[in-house]
């Protein structure tokens, strides 16, 4: 059975009765021609958008629908997370090929709404078209923000320090893995502990994040409490390209210590093996999802303070992290400083280049 | 030029530079992660997303790129309006082809930014990425609304009477007249005064009223500020379609009589001599954007002031109604009867039948 078998209400419907019973700040949810939402009190509404397209985002042939759905909402929950804002509701677009099988509607459905669930995100709304061509997913995030705590990519000054969370590659190598293993990638669930470590494959936990990236939704709250950042944003594109939006955003420069770059050992072995370099290969690969800030001198005692706020992965809930969600903390690790000079530097070797870019569509 | 020319964040400057300041309780716009947005006071927040696929939504042979834009806002505007929603802000989700010429990416935004300014919405951000089949306008509105005085699909009660504002079935034979017309089509201005009725054919007007349709959102604010409303819907599925969803969600039933429904002149003449049935042809077309509403008995007298208050159309402000913007006021026109009984019917020449179905993708 397809989605066209079905058709658009049905299809609505299957939805609704997917949707958990929504909290009671949202006043009119899925099936009306908006959704109608109580602000959080005294917070700001952070939005923002991001959209999956079939054959540029991911490819069916190693992408199995739960994670199409899943990382369209990590996407988002990761930009919500780099302001400082937590999540609370989304809405969700599907332009739909005729013939994609019911069971993959379901499914990507299935994946968004388990990162919704574990993130108490109310899915609200959305719209539901035909596509004559690929699948697109395209997902919008609300959240709230207390206003003086908002984190924007502006704030970076000279002399701050430039900290990144968890490890950096996983996500390109995991695709690659994902890509030679396919029949592995399209059975991967959600939360399979074989992806938390249990079996002795760092690569396959490298493509379980690359699957299932885990947004760092609590990091940029509590960052955002605690004041702790003076930019941030998030790795979508690849560190490279994080530190360059910084940078050009704040007006300022930055020196990244290509040394201390917590690349993920098992992504660095596999672009070692394939003949790149793996520092270069793990700045430049995007979807990780970590968060890239920036901490004044004064503030840097904050970041134990961030790190025991973060907190453990909660007792039994193996994350789509692979090995590290065995390791405890989330660790933040400070990878350079920010710059008077406008340049941005990566220093190894004792040497310094420039910073390469990161992934941009269309180039 | 295309856009695989510029590059993805060429073209986020693109747009940034071609969106007005924006008002200050916008508080990060364009460029970062996401928006952040102070909410109204007192206010609830009424979120909706639209997509509008090529192929599917949209042929661009003979709707031109400022049209697309422009309608895709239209969408979200008139959804907000069936809510009694003030639209504030929206956020604009593209997957553009590779060869798309700049020009049409930057009239896709001169649309857009005409009807956004033409309400004052703030355009806030959104996403750009590359599609390998169909250009994909994907638009999220955001407004606000008096908590007690949302209107939603669900409040209609045996004995309200039935309105629809303006006139119906323009679109539909407007989409033909632009489809038979294409080069016109391709040239029409957004605010052709040729098009407000200047030139004696009223089907190019309807060809206005379909490449530019004018969101009935003061008729929408005005409806809930009122509480002349219990239940309230767009036509974007086409009349018929909406009292089958008030109906749905209000778990009562209706009669159309046939005779009341205020069908497009010109419109009527066209599908007379291309051999339809002119009231089936103007309430199964769809995309007309007016307004349809439920209203008790004793509240019929409010019906009065909000034609007054919706007023006429600004001075000089020729609207892409064509030759309606010369009439003066939106016209409210009562259609029919809600009943007790869940039968929608419409009731013509002394005898009844089903009103038919609307639109829907994949059927």
């Amino acid at each position: 059975m397809t989605v066209a078998d079905l058709g658009e209400r049905a299809l609505i419907e299957r939805i609704r009765e997917r949707v958990p019973p929504p909290p009671d700040w949202v006043r009119v949810g899925i099936g009306d021609d908006a959704a109608v939402l109580v602000p959080d009190r005294n917070a700001f509404d952070v939005v923002t958008t991001d959209a999956l397209v079939e054959g540029v985002h991911f490819d069916r042939g190693f992408v199995p629908a739960r994670a199409i759905g899943y990382r369209g909402l990590a996407a988002n929950l990761s930009d919500l997370a780099a302001m400082g804002a937590r999540p609370r509701a989304a809405l969700l677009s599907l332009a739909l090929p005729d013939r994609l099988p019911i069971r993959d509607f379901d499914e990507i459905l299935e994946g968004l709404l388990a990162l919704a669930s574990r993130h108490d995100v109310a899915l609200v709304g959305g719209n539901i078209a035909r596509s004559p061509g690929p699948l697109m997913v395209d997902i919008t995030a609300l959240g709230s923000a207390q206003p003086r705590r908002i984190m924007s990519r502006r704030g970076a000054r000279p002399g701050d320090a430039i900290y990144v969370s968890g490890e950096i590659g996983s996500a390109a190598a995991g695709f690659e893995w994902c890509h030679a293993h396919a029949d592995d990638a399209l059975k991967m669930e959600m939360w399979d502990p074989a992806s938390a470590g249990l079996r002795p494959d760092p690569l396959r936990a490298a493509g379980a994040r690359f699957l299932y990236p885990d947004p760092r939704v609590r990091l940029g709250w509590v960052l955002a409490r605690n004041r702790a950042a003076t930019a941030c944003v998030d790795l979508s594109d690849g560190l490279a390209d994080a530190v360059h939006q910084i940078a050009a955003a704040s007006g300022v420069g930055a020196i990244v210590d290509g040394d201390a770059v917590p690349v993920d050992p098992a992504a660095a072995g596999w672009f070692k093996r394939s003949g790149r370099d793996p520092l270069l290969a793990a700045l430049t690969g995007g979807e990780d999802y970590e968060l890239l800030f920036t901490t004044p001198a004064r503030r840097r005692r904050l970041i134990d303070a961030v790190v025991r706020q973060t907190g453990r992965p909660r007792d039994g809930d193996h994350d789509a992290n692979g090995a590290r969600a065995g390791r405890g903390r989330l660790s933040l690790t400070r990878i350079g400083v920010v710059t008077r000079e406008r340049r941005v530097v990566l220093r190894r070797n004792g040497g310094d280049e420039s910073l390469p870019q990161g992934f941009t569509h269309f180039r």
